[in-house]
């Protein structure tokens, strides 16, 4: 018998546990075309937030009532189409639960890149580094000699945004909250990291970091740090808009004080999502991929063991449980 | 003897006549490469509400005690320079007086376009009419087929938007203030118009004059139509950012309700100032040129007589005086 996490009611702002639900599931019999495969890892990531609300957005809600779902890394079991084995390491979006029968063209069997582990997909050569890559390079079009201020530094995204930014010749400043997660930013190479819990506020602090301004800001949480961001934007500058997890919750609005600044410093904002740069993902492998197996962009995975520990992982992000990216190991 | 309006103290808020000083000013005399130009024409824009205040912008801040600036189109009275002489007219940013010594270097001579008035070059072929074509076709890389919402569409830069963009085969919807100003948009080509004060919230009107929702936003107000652009914006929407007038008096932060959905429709805002694309005026001049002339893209100015008249003409533009071009006739 498998079993899995399921939606038991809506979150009203901040999810708790009441909000999950552990149950059986009965696994169908394999047809043709259909692979039965056992989860090793589970991903768990600020964006499964949206999908709890009842509103359109870019991926469907989940149910109140059926199982949730997430990336995840798995082992075939068994499989009755010609193109997976038994053995294979997959990647797919069936997590929550230890088993499951997906059908064929919904995985992705595991890229061989020597020196890279399988959780790896679920991270930086996954949903969280390559929405650092591509956000950093291709919706915020940052290049070698930008200043970068990234919020949220210490997360998955952000602690891969600070790695590329090194990697590529940017200067990067990040943003964490708590001393240990600074430091951990600091180790990463950033150039200068703010403490937004240290009392300072953040455009002060900012203004003190990145005294000539920033180029490109990478905004993982919306709130006052976007409104830091536009504070000291310089000409031109450019804004990836990815993740405001400051606002998945709370259900207020954004106060701007600075959006203004939008007009006279002529700032470009762009929203992007992971998903539209699967078609690319060669591109990406094939920079990020080295750099994995190198440990130039290193990952630091916060891990919960066992199934039943995954809602306890994803309330972790929203309370900043987490250094780096948050997995689930079964 | 001269005449000048110059700033006497910065306003706190919404300007009132008495941060106006009419005074008389003494003109230098006549030096090698200077022109003496009789200005016919002066030009009012919000953007100089900015530089009554103290602060780093895209224009210095105009000082206290000094004559204020502006667009102006003059006629050449006398001239110490080779390339102008008596009876031209011209182009300039030493407005908001009657005369005026000028660098030949800070005159641009009027092209000559049949059929076009020399005041249009303070309008539809200058800041406004030049504002509204690169911030709809180059900052929002708008496209035939697109639709369209523009904010003040009754105003100077938004009758344009609003003509432009029909004359590109776009689909248009404008908002305005009172039935008058919403006639007029309509008159202008619009195919949907939306009364902002009518008391209907915007999100809830725009919901219903764009059922599709919008592919581009032209945004001249910011605020809570900035908030409702971003509740009805489609999938890779574009929103060209210029002026948000509901922000220069109230110095209030922006709140905004739907700015993440920025990130689920990839949602790109771009700020920009119509000074940047001078280089490419010929371009503009070639398409812009014909329309004014043959009454495609139409001016409906604003127009008070008399210099006296300048600072009345200024503060109705936050009052909403004016339907289009806001304009002083000498």
């Amino acid at each position: 018998m498998a079993r899995a996490w399921h939606l038991k009611s809506r979150p009203n702002g901040l999810p708790t546990a009441d909000n999950f639900e552990f149950k059986d599931i009965q696994l169908p019999e394999l047809a043709d075309g259909m692979v039965h495969v056992r989860n090793r890892w589970l991903s768990v990531d600020p964006y499964m937030r949206g999908r709890m609300n009842d509103v359109k957005s870019y991926v469907p809600p989940f149910q109140i009532g059926e199982p949730l779902e997430g990336g995840a890394v798995g082992e075939v079991v068994e499989s009755r189409d010609p193109n997976f084995a038994a053995g294979d390491m997959v990647l797919h979006m069936v997590g929550w639960r230890d088993e499951a029968v997906v059908p064929a063209a919904a995985l992705n069997k595991l890229p061989q890149i020597p020196g890279v582990e399988p959780q790896a997909f679920l991270g930086n050569l996954g949903l969280t580094g390559g929405t650092a890559y591509w956000g950093l390079l291709d919706a915020a079009q940052a290049k070698a000699g930008d200043i970068v201020f990234v919020s949220a530094a210490a997360g998955a995204v952000g602690s891969a945004v600070v790695q590329i930014a090194k990697a590529k010749g940017m200067t990067v400043i990040g943003s964490a909250g708590g001393a240990d997660k600074c430091q951990f930013v600091r180790d990463l190479g950033a150039d200068a990291v703010i403490d937004y819990k240290s009392g300072t506020p953040l455009v002060k602090a900012l203004a003190e970091a990145a005294p000539k301004g920033i180029d490109v800001y990478f905004d993982n949480v919306g709130g006052e740090h976007l409104d830091a961001a536009l504070a000291l934007a310089r000409k031109d500058a450019r804004f990836a808009i990815c993740g405001m997890i400051d606002g998945y919750n709370s259900g207020e609005p954004t106060s701007l004080r600075y959006i203004m600044r939008v007009i006279a410093m002529r700032i470009m904002l762009k929203g992007f999502i992971y998903t539209d740069y699967l078609p690319r993902n060669g591109e990406f492998y094939g920079e990020m991929g080295p750099w994995v197996a190198t440990g130039q962009v290193k990952g630091r995975d916060t891990v919960l063991e066992g199934l039943e520990k995954t809602p306890e992982a994803f309330l972790g992000l929203f309370t900043g449980a987490n250094t780096g990216k948050m997995l689930v190991k079964l």
